[in-house]
């Protein structure tokens, strides 16, 4: 039965035109914070980004996320008033020119993005023991990272812009949405149409932190070794790669 | 400017072919352990996998990822070895006829796939204070993660299997890859072609755990709120497209 793949196996067959759909997604996925537009987002758009988030990779079949979906804008309005805080709070925590450039950067769309989502992670799901998370506990939280990871990328794929409200107290979070003790806040999104999606991840232009060299952050076999002839090969062609990534000639993004 | 998109933007247009190819991916994505063949996976592959892992989202554009790509046998033993003793700690975790079934999943291919790879976070590579990471300290490993999964959907798309190990100790992953303290081995995983992908997730198909619905994991607003009518008819929406899913017809997955 192995060798004779079902509908279902072929259907899910992958294409080189699927692989390029994959790329272009993930290379023109951007955090979105200031070109949220007011147009609502449709049932069926919501539904497919939520499916997506939910076919997540989740240890043991755990599933532990839910999602909050918020357009009361008194809930959003504590949301925006706990990431006020907390800007104002990390603000303080950079020197000199960073704290002045810090100030300048638009870092959340809260109250122009028509949905908020928060994506949670429910820590008992299933019982206290779970496959997969017995040597490492913190499974669960990475799997509802995934989840997050899935939503983002199918939004992208429908056109919709995404932002990651990370700048906002755990229990500010807990106290805005009514969660119980258990349910920890993994990610507060903010999604919607967009003016536009920009060229390249707003840090970056902003001169705050450049693309690093991917080339460098491969070691072979053990950390530290860079220099192994047996990666030498893997290391011209991501530098290949990368050059022409630079160039907005994105690897895989072409029909070969 | 803005309103005359550039030929980067042009290029980076999503297409409903594109939106296609990634619901593919992501509703064809499964957790491989007994499915690896031996067959060498090219640079060129990997390389792109690598480039879709460096382009996902990180908190403060900070880049906490490295990659230690391990193909020799000893490094592979020594982690396989540290699964082995994981597992068994494991078992004893589960009673009666749970601990039984446990022990005759196959939960791992370390020593089959020919390519592991640890994804891990380095918690300094910017300096103590990062952009986003003022308030929610795990922001960091969560970017990681990200990069997991964007690794393991280019993967996917590219016709290759990845199944994640976490029934590993993590000291014990980072003495056998020689990982500094401030290096957390977030994911190890185990790449390579595969014979076939399961139709369904292998912990659905054992009778472990179901498919949660996923209607029931959406809340209007605040935690809780699950008959709220403003979600009633994204609710319903989620419903048909769960049912759909449930034949094989995923949604998203067609050309309208």
């Amino acid at each position: 039965m192995e060798n004779h793949p079902t509908a279902h196996q072929r259907k899910h067959h992958l294409t080189t035109a699927d692989r390029v759909g994959l790329y272009k997604t993930i290379f023109g996925r951007r955090d979105v914070r200031g070109q949220f537009k007011p147009d609502p987002v449709p049932d069926r758009v919501l539904s497919r980004i939520l499916l997506a988030a939910h076919h997540a990779p989740s240890v043991g079949f755990m599933q532990p996320w839910d999602f909050v979906v918020v357009t009361d804008p008194a809930v959003k309005g504590a949301v925006h008033a706990g990431f006020l805080q907390a800007h104002a709070e990390a603000a303080e925590m950079f020197q000199g020119d960073r704290r002045a450039t810090y100030r300048t950067l638009k870092l959340e769309g809260i109250l122009e993005a028509p949905v908020n989502l928060c994506v949670t992670c429910d820590r008992d799901r299933t019982g206290p023991v779970v496959i997969g998370r017995t040597a490492e506990p913190d499974m669960d939280l990475y799997s509802s990272v995934c989840a997050v990871q899935n939503l983002w990328l199918a939004a992208r794929a429908e056109g919709l812009g995404v932002g990651w409200v990370s700048i906002i107290r755990r229990e500010v979070l807990q106290a805005a949405l009514g969660l119980p003790e258990r349910i920890v806040p993994i990610a507060y999104l903010c999604l919607g149409h967009v003016t536009h999606f920009h060229e390249r991840p707003e840090l970056e232009t902003a001169g705050w932190l450049p693309r690093l060299p991917l080339d460098d952050l491969i070691h072979a076999n053990r950390w530290g070794d860079k220099t192994n002839p047996a990666c030498a090969p893997l290391k011209t062609t991501i530098r290949q790669d990368l050059a022409s990534a630079e160039q907005g000639i994105f690897p895989g993004t072409a029909m070969e």
